[in-house]
């Protein structure tokens, strides 16, 4: 059975376990009522199952190539791009004023998931577009925005970021790319950048590149840094592609998967670009972009669990070892643990996407705040359920899940760098727990009441909600002390209490869940599994986050190197 | 820098952790002493070093291929083979009298886990020899044994097990390969086999395959089948390779890793074959052999660890974004973690190879429980351990690690079929709740006896101890629960009740060696990470262990497809 778009659950999230009324509920995206987003969902759907999924394969087997400096994407990829772009799909979330749907975020990252789960190395075209007409809407100039964003919407064009030097990974202050002004208003552009996605490609007739660079009055580190639009073609007075500009893919990586999507080495060399925001302000202008891109990263591992989920699931009914597997106590297991850990990720991101647009629409600072907490959680977490799906959806597949053929190890090697990009989720956790307690707990301690709540009116789950609300209790406290705590504690138990915040989180979802569909429903069975297999390792990792740091740096290099 | 064998490591475990000393008491392992474990160790690492390691990439980046009917290695393989055979390291349990090095097998476990960190792909070739010397060893005739044995041991030819068919994996009872008589003492084999390592390769002169079978007589299920050894040359009256079997390779599978090891659908044409243990006492013989197999790759899983371990730890010296990255807590953390890992499966399995090791020598029943016990925990544990570790190591590499020319992602792929091959992870964890637990409980309660005795013991440590104490106590009492649990509901809670063995053991040698290393020590430190940072899971795991299957069971296939 081929891959089919999770449109209901979606749907049901949307209506009952993150509701996205109150978005629709306020001026700007009064559109986005109930009926619309099943319309959109069951479009993307469609595309999602006929066209994206069944050419995803093609991206791992037949990686796209560098030919005489061109890069050619996957057999099929161009064909199916065009329907995204014809469908709108690019631009879900865009201005309507300059081609997009003008509808709320929490849709297009709806449509990601789907999109992701289907092809994820085709869908990280259209994703780093969307993220680009973002960064552009809030920072460029309004010729910047009317030059571009309608290309970029309507799929004419791509967009690529360009953030990432050898020696500037995290550090992304310590980039080396310079700006010079050029005199009438454009600055050359002159530098190296790896692990560009997308580079170049032959599915669009011009690669827009925002690239960070540093004007030659820029302080080193971050605060120095500006932003520039360097198209591949120089657009024309018609505003199309014109000239070639002095840029140049100088090579292709070869990765462990995301074979499809190609991962650029570029190289500028006095390349003509457009300063998008203002000097040095590349570092505002990159966040805008990368929040939401974290959030979408986050979303991609929900779309590959959700794909690897349901090809195990599939696999478990037909494979007969004594009965057919699926009977067999500890396969079972995995399948609902598997199931269980999709749904929570994915109503963790729909909730920090709901959020996003309440803070942007209703102008409501608490929710732009929630929405801030939210990203990293989101972004770590649902990478994580994405590589632990899909490990788990091999070992469902015993011998079967190692051979290529199969389909499962593909979702295992693409997803893992979902932990990677966008920021480590080491990088996320320790926005966590260091920028995002910046207000002392606030946004923490207002969502965590709400979990506690909520759980004390969830009338017909007594058992589960006492669960949940316990968990939320401890994690509140857990807070309290991280907040105590000196940054190299708190930074040592990131990555632990990130994960237990997910648990809890993910158990206050699933609560939600089970309450909407009631008693005896698949989504309160889903419920029991999560709550009390999963919710309990919430608990572990706040005892491990409550360690800090002296244990580790108690141990010398030369400790670790024995 | 490049692999370096753990000898150090190794010959700490084995003199204070996990002493071999007993072993070395006995009469049929007199020699086993300090300076032969020394000796032993220090030339395996100089091989795996020198000779094994270099050529690790060539493996993933050249496949073995099927050429007119002939598998021919990676480059560099048959050479670096050459010396692994030259040096008498493919038998260094064997039996003396025919060739062997007749050492304890902890020594050959250990010399196992240097090579498969250094090159498993190809040191699968030695070790599945071992596994066939060991199997005929305990059930072929005497004739067999002396034709066989001296020509494996000395690597002039190899071994493979050919269990699996597309049928029939987990469940080997349901095997279609029939055997009939000739008449002649001899057998005429014929089905087909898939997933045979090495199955064929030209790094040997014969290829030696143990093959189950059932005889015209042989009931349904594993009752009815029987064990035959059918080599690809039939050996001439001089025991040299003569006329041709009915056997050849069909074709080589394409995997996520291990490409190094050419992984084989075998056909078998009315294939000459003698039979190995008596009739229809196949699955006995397959025991043997695979018993010791399992203990195997889970230590493949700790040798993975190591080099992933240490491929990461020198990368975190190296690369600096802020400081260098292994001065950063999260880092830090990762690494002091995946080094408690490691050493905790480390110590697991050397300690069911000594127990293993006693049962044998000293024909000591109790000990012989113990290594049944500790079997499946070695093997689940240590691979897990190897497919965490190696996560990890990609993780602290960042972007660079999802790059192929790292080589954090071949250990990655490689380490994943560990988890599944030789009896997936899931198949060992029933086996430790079920058949292990058949006495009552008995091995495991004298186990966790001696871990609180020895905890009580651990002066200087006082605060270790009480948490390692607790621990213990815990586990045995989730032991007594399991033991009135019905079969579906042990099994529903097999792999975290694994688990929370693996955390228990694990802390009970890391607080052994903080007690021989003493305070201060990066043994001591080492203990502190794993017993407050990883110990608590076991809690976690026993919780989720307790739930019990109903609540898998009351999600139905159809809520499951939601």
């Amino acid at each position: 059975m081929p891959y089919r778009s999770p449109v209901a659950e979606l749907r049901f999230i949307l209506d009952k376990v993150v509701p996205l009324a109150p978005v629709a509920a306020t001026e700007k995206f009064s559109e986005a009522t109930s009926d619309t987003v099943e319309a959109i969902l069951t479009e993307a759907g469609k595309l999602c199952d006929g066209v994206l999924a069944p050419i995803n394969r093609n991206g791992d087997l037949h990686p796209a190539k560098l030919e005489n400096g061109v890069v050619r994407a996957s057999p099929g990829f161009k064909e199916a791009f065009n329907q995204i772009a014809e469908g709108g799909w690019v631009s879900v979330a865009g201005p309507a004023e300059h081609g997009g749907m003008g509808l709320p975020l929490t849709l297009a990252i709806a449509v990601n998931d789907l999109m992701a789960g289907a092809n994820i190395a085709l869908h990280l075209h259209p994703l780093l577009t969307q993220g680009q007409i973002d960064a552009l809407e809030h920072h460029a100039s309004d010729e910047l925005k009317a030059l571009y964003i309608p290309k970029l919407a309507s799929g004419e064009w791509s967009g690529t970021m360009n953030l990432t030097e050898p020696q500037a990974g995290s550090d992304v202050g310590a980039l080396r790319t310079k700006a010079e002004p050029n005199g009438d208003g454009t600055y050359s552009i002159t530098g190296q950048k790896i692990f560009i996605s997308w580079g170049d490609n032959d599915l669009v007739s011009n690669v827009c590149h925002l690239v960070l660079a540093r004007l030659p009055d820029g302080v080193p580190g971050t605060k120095g840094i500006s932003l520039f639009m360097v198209p591949k073609f120089i657009p024309d007075e018609n505003g199309n592609p014109g000239v070639a500009n002095t840029l140049k893919v100088v090579s292709l990586e070869h990765k462990m998967g995301l074979h499809g999507s190609p991962t650029c080495v570029m190289s500028f060399e006095g390349a003509k670009g457009w300063l998008v925001g203002g000097p040095h302000k590349g570092m505002a202008a990159m966040f805008t972009m990368m929040n939401n891109a974290r959030l979408n990263v986050g979303v991609e591992g929900v779309g590959i669990a959700e794909a690897a989920y349901q090809k195990a699931l599939e696999y478990a009914q037909d494979r007969v070892q004594f009965k057919p597997i699926i009977e067999h106590a500890d396969v079972r297991r995995m399948l609902a643990e598997m199931r269980a850990e999709t749904f929570a990720a994915r109503s963790i991101a729909m909730a920090c996407a709901v959020a996003i647009d309440l803070g942007h629409a209703a102008n409501d600072a608490a929710q732009a705040a929630r929405a801030a907490l939210l990203t990293p959680i989101a972004k770590a977490y649902g990478t994580q359920t994405g590589m632990w799906v899909s490990d788990q959806g091999i070992q469902v597949h015993g011998g079967m899940g190692f051979i290529e053929e199969t389909g499962a190890a593909q979702f295992y090697r693409d997803v893992r760098v979902t932990a990677i990009y966008e920021g480590t989720n080491g990088i996320q956790a320790m926005d966590l727990v260091g920028r995002k307690m910046m207000d002392q707990g606030a946004a923490a301690f207002a969502l965590l009441d709400e979990v506690m709540v909520d759980a004390k009116a969830a009338t017909g789950f007594a058992d589960l909600a006492t669960d949940v609300e316990k968990a939320a209790s401890t994690l509140r406290a857990h807070v309290e002390m991280l907040l105590k705590q000196d940054t190299q504690d708190r930074f040592a138990g990131a990555v632990p209490t990130l994960m237990a915040f997910a648990r809890v989180l993910g158990a206050h979802f699933h609560l939600r869940a089970a309450v909407a569909a009631g008693e005896g429903s698949a989504y309160a069975k889903l419920a029991q599994v999560y709550i009390k297999r999963l919710l309990p390792q919430a608990y572990a990792s706040m005892t491990e986050a409550e360690v800090g740091a002296a244990d580790l740096y108690a141990l010398s290099v030369e400790d670790l190197a024995i």
